[in-house]
């Protein structure tokens, strides 16, 4: 299906976690909340997200009443609930008793109660206790009329070193090497210091004071953990489906570029993606811009998760966050615009964390719909019930979703390699942020792009850049080269090729699997450069006199047969190739050498899209455009996050936020976005 | 009484810790100890602060017979002695034989025997020890007539999270919230994150693995962590009492704005206040007066505590210390400054630790009075010898007290709360440097404040000001509603009032618990300024040329019923009040939303104090100045802390360092000081 | 003997670190390795480094005939082995079966299997079973033709405090204070904070979280894990010797400036000094130059371990190494100019670690002769081979050794001593760095210096300097007088003799143990600065015009009968004296009381030399100039290591790399080298 439920809202998703449980003795704070929900055009509360000690205050004596009365009287104002399972957060009877479910630390301690993601993955007392959990509520409120989606726990993520996850982290790795050691100590390339393994059950986890040498087996370990995220969610899963009438989907919520988990796997298992967002804005490093184009390239991420379907976001701060290292007020306007560029991303929801402020504990002063004033007439609620109203505007272009034609490539597995690889600069890896210079680079000539795994390379794209591909299986360099010689455009970049898939390096030349073929070229060295270093990259022919500025990493390439489009300027290497080009079938392979700063991978790029037919056009500065489509219909926004006014060219049609018809040149405020709708071109 | 002991001494004390434990094989050196300390005017020795392990080298068996040889040939000398017990150090055998008194870290592992501050302050066998020791202590010398006071342990510190700290922990909480599990659960807010508790056995200290989210628990485990010091202390106290016969004042040493023990409690378990002050002269970010105001603001701070009587300098260096990051030599003159600044600002005594530097382990190279190279022809004993002659200069002095119009509010537990609180910026909390501030721009404006607790807030002040106070009781928001109502001058300023005692936050808008109305009006937001940023406040009416500069903390308020005095500059709340005063009853209430820069704090406080009879008189860069009163006579000191000749208007009377009588202007050298006495004027 | 074995090798050795172990699968890379080895000139290979996974894979179970076969391979190409003990690195097999040989870190918790240096040097396990290996290898391959050396274990570091290393320590101060527990006291200075002991069976190391306020502890500690080394390695090296027929040198290599270990100590126990040096060439904080000037300072120290025979360079990287925080590429030419260097200062030896690449695990990505591209055709393999090319056309100076006239003494113990003193500032102490900067000032100068210990303080030199040395005992002191007296020319400086052998302060003035007569003053003060503080120090005669910048720490110095040389120019010490001379018999005491920027102390040295007959020749900047002499020849490099050419007098003789006689002044060009051979002067 094409949107988040089976049936269509209607409307925009506006709503966000509502933690009543906090305020039972309290009746006059929970009917304000639904009478100023309603003011605010909030039609969705996500429940129950740390409520395991409401629900089960001592083992075996459950109290499901309060959740029932609450969600009945959303449900009667028009509020649906997404019901959270509370494994975010364990009872304390939950861990006094049973100690194992608590995790141990990278040094062998046991935690204590407390922690909040905190418990052990593995342990089979937990997954039993959230499963008799989950099951009763599903019994109890799984066929409630207001209940449309499952929350999965919380915010997943960290990790645990205990004998229950080393076992199964040895069974992992059984399965994985096929129970030959042999096969282990080879990939893992364990000869070197004396690291053989003589079987599995002599291998431990990576702990801090123990085998962290091993680029194996510490990626191995990585992998492990995410998929030991992907059984225990499935314990959760199953128990839901197994007990529920009624089938709604099912989700959990995700965060920014987040390191512990391999989103794309663990996505596998849920039926929608949502996730958290809080960007810094106003920061004193970037422009509000900056951020904005940030926060649209995080959206991308998420979006890719699950490309064919809207993604939701779970949560946001209306206000600001409690955990920043300045916590700076959202600027009036700031918020609204934030929602639209989300919509504009292709997420269908726009939802808080949280609803209320809690009167005590760790996050008593982290932005929310109500404040402690307690009253709808702050600048906040105002923004927030703005927001509310606009979303209903543009409610039409729910279950439409971006169709890109540019692809960014970024793959939790090298993240994890690369960053454990010696040899580079422990300050200047970066992976994550270059894979998002691209994205604004891209979106600074008015193309929006995917952001995919290297699996799903495919000619639905005219171009896909892999920004750093440390580690290429032959599975992915076979896609790459039949990507190319089936028409498409490729951009490869220094660092790629290196390792496979268990960090071994390939012999014969980087990059390695066949790639040094498709892009006609051997990259012999590469210079890691101190951050007061600078080289440039000057073009062959053309736009001679443009140079491109070069930080940070620099390789040194043989090439064999592949077209010179670019050469250093500086060092040793001056005028050695730095970019270059080689065309295999109907297609071109791209290579870059060196990392170039923002504006000249603008350049650059604007070089490789050239021989596409992807029209490129220059934005003004702080201007971003998104459009997303359904069958008939065409949605781009515009939104202008400079501090002037901008006036350029859009496209025609209507702006769905005045209603009015728009054609050729238009004016937008500061801090303004417009909506416009227009036949889809076909 | 008004003296620090039950007589007059006739004379400022002068003396400092010292160890002749570490010389008994050299009896020349003792010899000559006695000698120079007469030369150097000394007329005190604090001894056995770490002897414990000479008292008792092995358990139960007791040497004492040095310390009466060491007291009688001091007292025969015309030396007196302070007495310390020696829990600051344990000896080897205590802490192998009962593990149980050293203490446990936030990780859970017990520390071993070394750390000096490393007693746990619940084990009854380290109780038990103490006080047996303590016990032969008095019996040995308790009536010696050199015997002046006793001073408890050293520099208390730490905590520990030991299972009977827990215990204690557990039993404090059961009483302060009367054995009812839900009220601590409501005042914790524990509900959030499923942190409900059914029993408070099941509750731990904040262990760093463990649970540390609660604002509440937190809170409560500083303030437990007090109590136990209390409790601690009063064991030793009781001990020297019971078996005394000889009643002589306690004191224990005092650190400067010290984290981890509420002073304004532990000091009511004491007789007099003495603390060891070690500034940071000559360093590379501030000028000397600077830090000679700072000096004078923790003086301010500790005189505070007990402020119908002088306190004492216990301890401070004579030379340098031995763990500032740069131990930069106390330039010529300096020393004698420090010590009468000490005495302008209320203090009896000048200490030293110690008298003679130890040869080894890890005080070597602190300052001393003698120096390894063992003669008394060096610099730094030459400045102590000169110092104790104009101690004598100035003896009578003693048992004066300062008598200020003007406080400044500062509180323990308020800043373990603010510290706690999310929301805001790590960096830029600086809620004692605040307090600090406001006393350094009146000392500029030549007026100078005591340094109180909320609770002593009373109209014998004509000015009281309440920096940051963002825990305000229901108790303390009514202090200051009859302050003001009874003719005080009151100034809050941003962040007032957001939570209670237990860290929840007020509901109906802040400053809560009824200040709002006092002040008329409501602190709707408050804005987290990064360090680049900056904005401003300009004056209504009047100088409307002036603008203060506000950095890091600015407040949106609503006015209700206050005069806006004045109103940001800039930003999307320019123009708005960030000024503000309110007449209630014979009173006004000033409120102060934005973090002010220096300059612009001694401006906002000049208007603040216009509205009184409090005179300002803007001193000289470089110029300070206290005043000590006795029924009879003022003792006005002016300080010259600029590198330059100075030339004021003073008081007139007789400069008791000269003898001569001084009238109108007069100069006064760099690094100089005057002391003028003078008929009270009444 | 003269030479690094007991034969001539007739050439450099050139060679590495060699895992074969890591490719007994690839047969092709085997064979490979050899072909490719001659054609970088590279004679030997250092095998088995950490093979012990390899030689018993399972306990009791051994193999050791591919070692065999690759020795013979080896042996047949004309390439020597050295042979190393494999202790670098335990099979899991050893540590899962004896715990105990797993190293305790400083909070006694006991390391995993897995880091590298980890193997507790007390238990006898692991004394047992690594006897057992070497036993086995002797035996097997001991008397192989091929093998020129033994490498015991590798790159020795770290400590353990385990109970059996808590006993030895025990032991070791036991016998070290005559089992007078309270000499221990007295020296340890124990009364202080109630520190006694009553026994030794009582002490414990200094844990983190225990004891560590004891200078002379911490400094017993440290001298017990060397001689924990030196207990452990003999204990390798008698097994060696016990089973060998064939009597070949045993080394172990070094690291550069290493903090764990007194090497002086530590070479006693082996035959040859060889080392590992990785330099940081073209960083951003200095020129290659000084990069450079660096290098050749540690090849210094490591000369004067055992000054009396050649070095070996054991290992290098051809390329970049994967661990310094950017691993820029060595530039063309760099690797020879180093290669250069490391001869001329006294090495017989250029080894690489390592000669392949390992595929996978911690160092992939370190340099190595063969990269994973597998050809020789690459930059690095290139620049290897010529350098093999010229070291065998200056193989001749094989043998030959400096001969240096002026010492600086770098002594382990005041290290250790002067790095945990309180009292100056953490920041700034750079005890090794200041004496490198002693070195470099004297380079500048065209003057090569030795690097001594003070207890080879001998008028074998003409000038002796001791920069800052702490840490004097008596016997120190009267060797330091008498090689004044019998016409040495001695520079002792700020913080010297502060403190004795046992980290005690000497009374009656520093310098102690009579120094203070030597150089006729008492340092009676030390000023520590802060880095934004500067003084000078002018000369009171001859140039008063230079002033040399001084900066860090600045003493106070009372001249009892020495020359003033230079006086102060600020703060309150200005004009009072800051350079001395006092003669003593034939000889001359100069006093440096403050330390000086890299160009004061070139002018200041200047004046010292200028009181002997040693010639200064200011070398233009980038010149770079050692000798190595035979009893017929001397050989002169001279390296030319700045960017520009550089024309210079040389002396005259005949240029062993292009083979043309020189004569007066020579042009060379950057990272270019000559080297002059000429009959001896006598």
């Amino acid at each position: 299906m094409n949107y988040i439920f089976g049936k269509r809202m209607n409307s925009i998703m506006h709503g966000g976690d509502y933690n009543p449980e906090q305020w039972l003795d309290r009746p006059d704070i929970l009917a304000k909340d639904i009478e100023y929900m309603k003011e605010a055009g909030v039609n969705e509360a996500t429940l129950g997200v740390f409520a395991w000690s409401m629900y089960e205050p001592r083992e075996g004596e459950f109290h499901f009443e309060w959740l029932k009365q609450i969600m009945d009287n959303l449900y009667e104002n028009g509020i649906y609930t997404i019901l959270a399972t509370p494994s975010g957060a364990r009872p304390i009877w939950l861990d006094n008793t049973y100690p194992e479910v608590m995790r141990v630390d990278n040094m062998g301690n046991r935690n204590r109660h407390g922690i909040r993601h905190n418990h052990c993955l593995s342990s089979p007392i937990m997954r039993e206790k959230i499963s008799l959990l989950d099951q009763k509520l599903v019994e109890e409120v799984g066929n409630h009329p207001g209940l449309i989606m499952w929350h999965i726990s919380n915010e997943f993520g960290g990790e645990c070193y205990c004998d229950l996850c080393k076992r199964g982290f040895q069974q992992y790795l059984r399965k994985r090497y096929d129970g030959d050691i042999n096969k282990l100590n080879h990939e893992w390339w364990a000869t070197f210091w004396s690291a053989r393994y003589n079987s599995f059950d002599e291998i431990e986890p990576p702990f801090k004071n123990g085998q962290t040498a091993i680029m194996g087996l510490n990626l191995d370990w990585k992998k492990f953990t995410t998929q030991n995220y992907c059984d225990y969610i499935s314990v959760e899963i199953d128990t839901l489906r197994k007990y529920a009438k009624k089938e709604v989907p099912i989700t959990t919520n995700f965060m920014k570029r987040f390191w512990d988990i391999d989103y794309r796997t663990l996505a596998k298992k849920i039926d929608v993606i949502s996730w958290d967002s809080y960007p810094f804005f106003h920061n004193d490093q970037e422009s509000f811009a900056d951020t904005m184009l940030e926060s649209g390239f995080d959206h991308a991420m998420m979006r890719g998760l699950k490309k064919d379907k809207p993604f939701m976001l779970m949560e946001s701060a209306p206000g600001k966050v409690n955990w920043s290292p300045y916590n700076k007020l959202k600027r009036p306007g700031v918020h609204k615009q934030f929602a639209l560029q989300t919509i504009a991303c292709g997420s269908d929801t726009v939802q808080y964390f949280q609803w209320r402020k809690s009167r005590g504990a760790a996050e008593q002063h982290h932005g929310a719909v109500m404040d402690h004033l307690g009253t709808t007439d702050t600048r906040i609620f105002k923004e927030v019930a703005e927001t509310g109203n606009v979303l209903k505007k543009i409610a039409e272009v729910e279950g439409s979703i971006p169709q890109n034609k540019v692809a960014i490539v970024f793959e939790w597995e090298n993240w994890w390699a690369f960053e454990d690889a010696g040899g580079f600069s422990w300050h200047t890896k970066k992976y994550d942020t270059t894979c998002m210079e691209y994205w604004k680079a891209l979106a600074a000539l008015g193309v929006d792009a995917d952001v995919i795994s290297a699996n799903d390379i495919s000619n639905e794209y005219k171009v896909v850049i892999a920004p750093m591909l440390y580690s290429v299986t032959e599975a992915i360099a076979d896609k790459m080269k039949r990507f190319v010689e089936n028409g498409g455009t490729l951009l490869g970049t220094y660092i790629m090729g290196y390792v496979n898939e268990n960090c071994l390096c390939y012999e014969g030349g980087f990059p390695g699997a066949g790639l040094s073929e498709l892009f006609g070229l051997i990259s012999e060295e590469i210079d890691t450069l101190y951050p007061s270093d600078r080289n440039g990259i000057r073009f062959v022919s053309g736009n001679e006199d443009t140079v491109l500025t070069v930080k940070e990493y620099a390789e040194i390439l043989r090439v064999h047969d592949a077209e010179v489009l670019g050469v250093y300027t500086d060092d040793f290497y001056a005028k050695q190739p730095a970019f270059t080009v080689k065309s295999t079938g109907k297609g071109k392979a791209y290579y870059q050498a060196a990392r170039c700063e923002d504006q000249a991978l603008i350049d650059l790029l604007e070089v490789v899209l050239s021989s596409t037919d992807i029209t490129c056009t220059r934005l003004a500065k702080g201007i971003e455009k998104h459009t997303r489509y359904t069958d008939d219909f065409a949605y781009t926004f515009y939104l202008n996050n400079s501090d002037e006014n901008a006036i350029f060219e859009v496209v025609d049609g209507e702006n769905l936020l005045s209603g009015e018809e728009v054609k050729g040149s238009v004016e937008i405020g500061p801090k303004e976005c417009i909506v416009i709708k227009q036949w889809k071109e076909s």
